[in-house]
This record gives structure tokens, sequence and C-alpha cells, in this order.
């Protein structure tokens, strides 16, 4: 099947999730989605008034992180941070679930605290960060299968915070593994979409990902991506996904 | 001058902030803060509920992590999770300040969402994470007067998020710095504490830290530095602090 670039962009979530970054990052991040005309851009909290300001009449969705990025606080917590970036001018919400309620079984709280925050969100999409990195199977899919009940629109592999971390001193540590994206479209049914997200610094791997079941993919080097893509293909390229 | 086993308990603040704790964890964890006496035992805002419970009648403080670890959320969230936290038998805080708005140089932005957490524990002890490791030694300074004037009891270094990722290929990165503890008594009054903070596993490096201006200790190893002390001092040590 044929990839458009114009596709290709779409599926591209550009992400400035860091802990340090400071207005002017804000800029050149907008600046650069802008450029690359990529699906979506997300940032913390404090920033998607910013964000929201400097997109404004783009074609770009503005997605605000809600407890980036452990998860673990509380479910009201996360439900004023909904709220307020729906009125800052976010249009979509990328969330952390509750990792220690999967672990240790407590499915209902798994579940309340999606099901909370997908209600406050009303009806714009919703994405959950599961953290694959630190769950075995059983945990991967019992969290699929959570979300999915719960009305997430997306399951998103990881928040790509330790790969930033392991980045300092390792070279491309993978956050979206490959398996966990085919395991993950195993469980989901398909309108429920995938975003593989973590260490994705390669075309040729962004590709596995997609022939393999992602939807989306997250990156914080869009730019380079999709300008590889370019230099690569042109305009479409012909693959199995 | 006399460092008692008791004040070197006191001194200890034991914390479970893992992102993929469980309920067993948290148990393990508290069973560990009452054997060992330490002064403060830190938990996230979903367990603190659990923690409180747990170490009920027990004389150690608890403390619930706000706006942890990126500290990027709305400063209401802030307050709401401070609250919260209080209500769920939390008796300090432990916040994370706005990094990213103290690097802008929007110094009333760092100081406000810092007095709202302070406004909203009423009284409690509130410790506010600077995350030097992220900053230049302006930046540090900076922190460190905007955390006073707005009435913060404590600064403390980091996070320990960052050494406890590294801490998975790297040994014993260092998040407490002496470097930093010596810069920040220099800057701050002599009734606001410091906090040093990530990576301290050894008895000697938590010496030379208190030696040289920190007044708590932040660990996730407590239980092994107190023996540590009782096997080689017994009950008491002679240190210049």
């Amino acid at each position: 099947m044929m990839l458009t670039l114009n596709d290709f962009r779409s599926r591209i979530e550009y992400s400035l999730c860091q802990q340090f970054a400071s207005q002017e990052d804000v800029k050149t991040f907008c600046k650069s989605a802008i450029k690359s005309k990529v699906g979506v851009a997300c940032v913390n909290p404090i920033y998607v008034k910013l964000a929201s300001e400097l997109l404004k009449g783009e074609n770009v969705e503005l997605s605000c992180n809600v407890g980036f990025p452990f998860g673990t606080h509380f479910t009201e917590t996360k439900v004023m941070e909904t709220k307020n970036g729906l009125v800052d001018g976010a249009t979509q919400i990328d969330m952390v679930i509750n990792v220690g309620a999967l672990r240790s079984k407590e499915n209902d709280t798994v579940y309340e605290d999606i099901r909370a925050v997908v209600e406050a969100a009303d009806g714009r999409v919703v994405k959950t960060i599961i953290e694959t990195w630190v769950l075995n199977n059983e945990e991967k899919k019992r969290a699929c299968l959570i979300a999915e009940k719960a009305g997430a629109s997306l399951v998103k592999t990881t928040t790509g915070v330790r790969t930033q971390y392991l980045n300092l001193i390792a070279e491309n540590p993978k956050g979206a593994v490959l398996e966990d994206i085919i395991l993950m479209r195993e469980v989901l049914s398909p309108n429920v979409k995938i975003k593989a997200s973590g260490g994705i610094y390669d075309l040729d791997y962004a590709f596995e990902l997609l022939k393999n079941g992602a939807d989306q993919l997250g990156v914080s080097r869009g730019e380079e991506l999709i300008e590889d893509f370019i230099t690569r293909y042109g305009n479409e390229v012909e693959i199995e996904y």
C-alpha cells in the first residue's frame, strides 16, 4: 500500500516533554512542528497555552500531557489537568495510567482513572500511556483491554522519558519495541489506535512499526524523520501496512 | 560534634517514588521505614492513604510527592495534589518546582507556583525540589532564593529519578553533588534546611553531605545506611557538622 508523505506527516506525533524545556524551546519546537506539518504536537501542561498561541491557524493538533510522566497522581488531579489543558487550547490528551495499580491487579482503579480522564476530555482523543518497558506481557495485555473498555482512543507504549535519560549515556535504547506493537495489535479492537513512542530515530524502524500495527509514531525528532522520508522517497513510498 | 544514631535516623528521608511501585512494594517500604526508625517516609500521591494506615502510631513523618517528578503541571494541579495528600494523611509535602519557568527567567511564575503550594500546605513542611543536575549555578542560586522567599521550609537537590534510570546501566551516578550543597548553604538563610537526594548509597558520602550543610538525606536505601552506621559506630559518632 502506498504511504504518502502527507499520511506519514499526519502519523507523526512530535513531543517536547522534557522537564527542563524553556519558553524558547517551546517556540523552536512549535516552529519545527509547523514546518514539518506533523499531525500532533504534544507538550507538558505548563506550555499548552503558549503552544496553542504559536500553533493557531495551523493544521497541527495540540496534545496536553496528563499525569506525566509517572501517572502516580490522584485521579482528581488528572481530571483537573485534562480540563485545564483543554481550556488552555489542547485538542487531545496524552495520559499516563496508574502503573502501580495495574501491577497490583487493582483493575478497577486503573479503569476508573482512565475513565475519569476520558469523561473529562468530553469526546476529545485520549491516548493512554501504559509504559510497556516495566510490564510483563500479561500486564501489557490487561492494560490494553482496560484502556479500551474505559473508552481510550489510542494506547501508547511509553512516555519516552526513560529513553531521554538513557540517551544521556547509551545509544538508541528502544522504547517502542516491535514485539510490543504486535502484542498490542492482537489484543486491541481495530478501532483503537496504537502509538509507538520512545527511541524512534530511524525511518526504516518507523516503517517497521507502521507495518506491524502502529498507527501513530511518537517522536522527539520529527523533522529529521520527515526530511529523511522526502530525501529517500519524495512524495510516497510503497510499504505493507 | 556528636551525631547520635537517633539524630541520624531523623535526618534520613526514605522514599519510594518509583513509577511502577505496587501495593506490596509500599507495604515492604513502610515496614522498612518503621524498622529503621527513619524521620520521614515519602511516597507518590496514589499511595499516601495506604502508607498513612501502615505508619499509623509510628514516629515517622509521611510526605506526599507533588508535581512529581517533572513539576511541569499546572499550579492549580499541584495545589489540589497538596490538599488531597494532606487529607489522605501526609504530614509533609515534597514538591517539584517549575524548572522550565526558572530557566526562562519567569521568576514570578516560579514563585507563585511554590507559594500556592506553601499556602495549600497550611503550615506543614514544604520541601521544594529544584533539580540541580539540569541547572547552572546562577539558576541554582535563583531557585534557592525564590523558594526561600515563597516560604519553603527546605530546598532539595533532585527528584532522584534520573539516578533511578541511570542506575539501570551505570554505577552510582551522583544526584546529590557536594558542590551543590555548599552553594545552596551559602545562598539560603540558616532557617531553611537542605535535603540532599539522589544516589546517596554510602555512609561516608552521607557524612560528607551533612558536614557541608545538608540537613536531611533523601535516600531509597535507608535501611542499609542505618545498619552501616550501627555496625561501624554503634550509638554515636563524632563528625563536624
